[in-house]
């Protein structure tokens, strides 16, 4: 019959599963299989500058093509290590990512010369060791009469779990021929089916507890909707229900914030009040997807009652007190939707308080937090990609109404600054083919130097978002949580404005830099067509005060202070304050 | 009696073993430690961009400050794990490193809430899991009881075993109080003893071995000579002996190149021919701190029978086919020395090849691989320190005899493009501390690509390396081993004379920067006074052509090229052409 090689194999798999690019970079471990990548016409290389935005940019497609992977390609050791943060990040936050490394040839595997790239005393196996923390499953291609059947299983997992897999093809097994056969079935990535008996019990449950809340039940959605493709199936349920919906802060966009009966952001104690008082004294709450870490909760500051909640996950379900391992939401929800009776006028009287944010008359010229999220919040269009590093950044657009169809992309439970830029250029690319309109991100001076290079990867990728730099003199979000004026808090200030020309782009023809100090240049600039238009890449330094922060980032760092425990009693009492 | 905060002692331990530097990143979980290590008198933290950077940087320092340690200083999980590849590299190249990671408390650790940071499973211990592949030795601090000998105990196996150590400081035992006494016994950082009646068995035996040669004994330093901490032993044994000496790739500069019995460098058949015949033939070789991996040895080229071979390492000894577990060099080689007789006859009759490498004449203006690396030689001066990236750099500078003093500093079986920008961050600071007069670093357009922001950490630490970039359009030793005209082998292009001004510098006042495209230009910014003084960060953008490589690399390449197989017989030869 027909054959293939094992590489190309691989890289067809790939793009029968819809992926376009292929983020990393090269090394003569993975130089083989590379001509594979380079000379399919349905997928491109992007070379990156480094592997750990490789693995960021990965990350950050993934993100936005909902239900297919990315993936990342480095080299044995050197490559892959780099990559480590990246692959963890998507652990963390269920991000489908399939890391391939390419790797010493299976001779050498097996004799373990002290070759470049290795620790010198053999130990071959020591990167597939420490990568094994990261993922949820891991190959090591050892012989072509197992390749394929590897391949398939790791990736099968990744999209089926969503999480990060990790793939080792030794150089000379990218070039062995396989029987090509099994391409002719596609890898399925449905989610397993719910034990039927399980399943229709629960429901029963599910669908009594509704009826007895008199269907004065919220829907609370959070990332898991988004990263296990339940947008639509929660899209539907809301529609037949007319039950009000929330969101947790990582869950923002996985439903309409322009839905008239979507009341906001759900995040414990540091909530709006009125959001707070909507979403604890509901009588029922089915929470879809959540992940509740520190930063999604408000650090763990939820006030509703397991009696009043019903969990929907991946694969699990609770329901008050009882559990169903393996009854996932993807099959779940139909069944639930269906089984709920159309648009109740109980569930139309709960009153939902409207999420917006007006923009604060402020006597003054200084671009406060206070006024900028808001008055971004007016630049935002419909399908815009909003892109939130972590630090003053997440926290503060957090609290903006999106529009329509605009998508949110942040990492609050990881929380690795630098991570933005690498997926910004992930998710932009992922945007141009899904027909988003534009890609913005909001970035902090400190976050952006750990991945500065990037901006030149988006550069020669003909990209065009548009770059918010926060210009505050350093690290804000930590100064808030310890050591306000400690030097190990500043940073180096770099000509912001110079960085795009600097990195390849030509400024005033590819790529344009702004330096802005007032409310009124900026308000001028967002009204602006020719900006807002984003023809070419632009970057806008905004210069902000290091003491200044969203009232939301003042509250989280309050309470993280009661379970930090950083300052003793010490007789010198201006060491480390805290504010 | 006395007590101090566990931060504090261990601030004080590095005061005690001469660190005046530390690496890193703040993040919340190290932030209380920074104030302790802020508050220091003796220790100064250096801020890094990102935390790759900081651990090349610790490495770096390491190498320059022999006898004693690096220190970077990260957050948990994502801190960490960035620097993941630097502390794999340190470990792979003998280098010692200490990892501090601020984590969460203690009793954070034992109820595993889902923090911001963690995986979001409760596996609070996988960082330490994966972490402990790549170190000797690794203490999770769990109480104040134990703190102290813990922290002790990483340390000595660092600075003894020339290794990386992992040390996670949770934030409240950080703050714990502890007695102090222990601080008054400075740590012991000597190799073990060895056993009195081996060493002397073995001692008689390489005497013996010396005296059968008729003293035609040569002498080849490598590595780990440096790394462990004899080349004032070598030297000695040298000096008596009068023995001639050559050392490899990785030992270069373990002893003065300018030494009239210096032979030059060995590199197995990729050697200079003379060089080859002289070793090769040799009646019998005292290795001393061989590490032989691909790139050190001509990829196993050696041609040097274990008959006439006695190799002295950190921990053991082998003499011929018999080995000695346990017997170290620092202790073995002054007994040796003290063995033989005073400087032979027989000895200075071996001849050795001169060690030099004279400017060939070239009939046009083209900077070739060639000619730059002897005109460069000519440049370099007493008590520089040299640092070379992988490619084109390090093969090509390797062949250049350098000044009496002068330190190299690369990483050739690591191999991890980007290390040198902070690897000379770390080694300039040290530079500065020990008297070096200047830090010149060679680094390809590739590289620097991966790590540059760390060029803002030297300008805003006052350094004034001289950096040659070389522009050859991409990764020019990748196009060697496989694909020369790929496109995965192409870069973004930067305005590389801006960086320096954009990263921070003030070009003309605080940094300078020059494009250089031709032979006599280059020659000119050499011979001048002002730019040789390096008063100022400058950095030298060289136009180089992308098919040129140093012979030696070629020489690697063809031989790499016959153990890798990226190429199967295709139908379409055009695809993955190697050179
Ligand atoms: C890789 C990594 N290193 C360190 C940290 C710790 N950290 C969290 S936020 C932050 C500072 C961010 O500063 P900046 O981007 O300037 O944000 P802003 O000033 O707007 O708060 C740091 C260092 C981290 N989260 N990730
Ligand atoms: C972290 C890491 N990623 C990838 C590689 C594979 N690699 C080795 S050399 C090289 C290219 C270096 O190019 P450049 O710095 O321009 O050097 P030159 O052109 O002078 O050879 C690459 C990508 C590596 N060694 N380390
Ligand atoms: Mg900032
Ligand atoms: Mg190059």
């Amino acid at each position: 019959g027909e054959q293939v090689y094992v590489g190309e194999y691989l890289v067809e798999r790939l793009v029968q599963l819809g992926v376009t690019k292929m983020f990393g970079v090269p090394g003569d471990f993975n130089l083989g299989f590379l001509d594979f990548v380079e000379d399919h016409p349905k997928i491109d290389w992007v070379g990156n500058c480094n592997e750990l935005n490789a693995g960021y940019a990965a990350d950050g497609y993934a993100r936005v093509k909902e239900g297919g992977l990315g993936v990342v390609t480095t080299t044995f050791g050197v490559g892959e290590l780099s990559a480590t943060n990246a692959i963890a990040g998507a652990f963390s936050e269920h991000v489908p990512v399939l890391h391939i490394v390419g790797a010493p040839s299976t001779s050498q595997q097996k004799n373990k010369p002290m070759l470049h790239h290795t620790l010198g005393d053999g130990r071959y196996d020591a990167y597939y060791r420490a990568a094994q923390q990261f993922v949820i499953s891991a190959a090591s291609l050892e012989s072509k009469d197992t390749a394929a059947a590897e391949i398939d299983r790791v990736i099968t997992e990744c999209i089926v779990r969503a999480r990060p897999v990790y793939l080792m093809v030794p150089t000379d097994l990218a070039y062995e021929k396989i029987p090509s056969y099994r391409l002719k079935t596609p890898i399925n990535t449905e989610p397993p089916a719910n034990d039927p008996d399980v399943e229709a019990f629960a429901l029963d449950e599910i669908v009594k507890l509704i009826e007895q809340s008199k269907h004065e039940t919220i829907i609370l959605v959070d990332a898991c909707a988004v990263r296990h493709g339940v947008k639509k199936e929660v899209a539907e349920l809301v529609r037949r229900t007319g039950f009000p919906v929330y969101s947790a802060p990582m869950g923002k966009t996985s439903f309409d914030e322009q839905y008239e009966r979507y009341g906001g952001i759900y995040v414990g104690s540091i909530s709006h009040p009125e959001i707070k008082e909507k979403v604890e004294s509901a009588k029922l709450i089915l929470s879809i997807g959540a992940l509740k870490s520190d930063f999604n909760t408000g650090n763990f500051t939820y006030h509703i009652p397991i009696s009043r909640t019903i969990e929907l996950h991946s694969d699990s379900l609770s329901v008050q007190f009882a559990t169903f391992p393996g009854i996932g939401m993807k099959r779940l929800l139909p069944k639930l939707t269906a089984r709920l009776q159309p648009f109740e006028p109980a569930a139309a009287r709960i009153p939902v308080p409207k999420f917006e944010l007006p923009v604060p008359t402020e006597q003054n010229e200084i671009i406060s937090q206070a006024w900028l999220w808001p008055r971004v919040g007016q630049f935002f269009r419909p399908k815009d990609i909003i892109v939130a590093e972590t630090g003053t950044s997440s926290f503060g657009v957090m609290e903006v109404p999106f529009p329509t169809g605009a998508v949110f992309v942040s990492q609050i439970l990881w929380g690795s600054i630098g991570w933005t830029v690498g997926a910004t250029l992930g998710a932009a690319l992922a945007g141009v083919e899904l027909g988003y309109k534009r890609t913005i991100l909001f970035i902090g001076d400190g976050s952006i130097q750990l991945t500065v290079q990037e901006l030149s990867v988006m550069i020669r990728s003909g990209l065009k978002p548009i770059i918010f730099l926060l210009n505050n003199n350093g690290y804000t979000i930590e100064r808030y949580l310890h050591g306000m004026t400690r030097k190990y808090n500043d940073i180096a200030d770099w000509k912001w404005t110079k960085l795009l020309d600097t990195l390849g782009g030509e400024e005033g023809k590819t790529c344009q830099s702004y330096r802005v100090g007032t409310k009124s240049e900026l308000s001028k600039l967002l009204d602006d067509p020719a900006f807002a238009a984003a023809d070419k890449i632009q970057l806008v330094e905004l210069l902000m005060d290091p003491r200044d922060a969203p009232s939301a980032l003042k509250r989280q760092a309050e309470l993280s202070g009661k379970t930090n425990r950083y300052v003793a009693e010490l007789p010198d009492a201006g060491r480390g304050e805290a504010v």
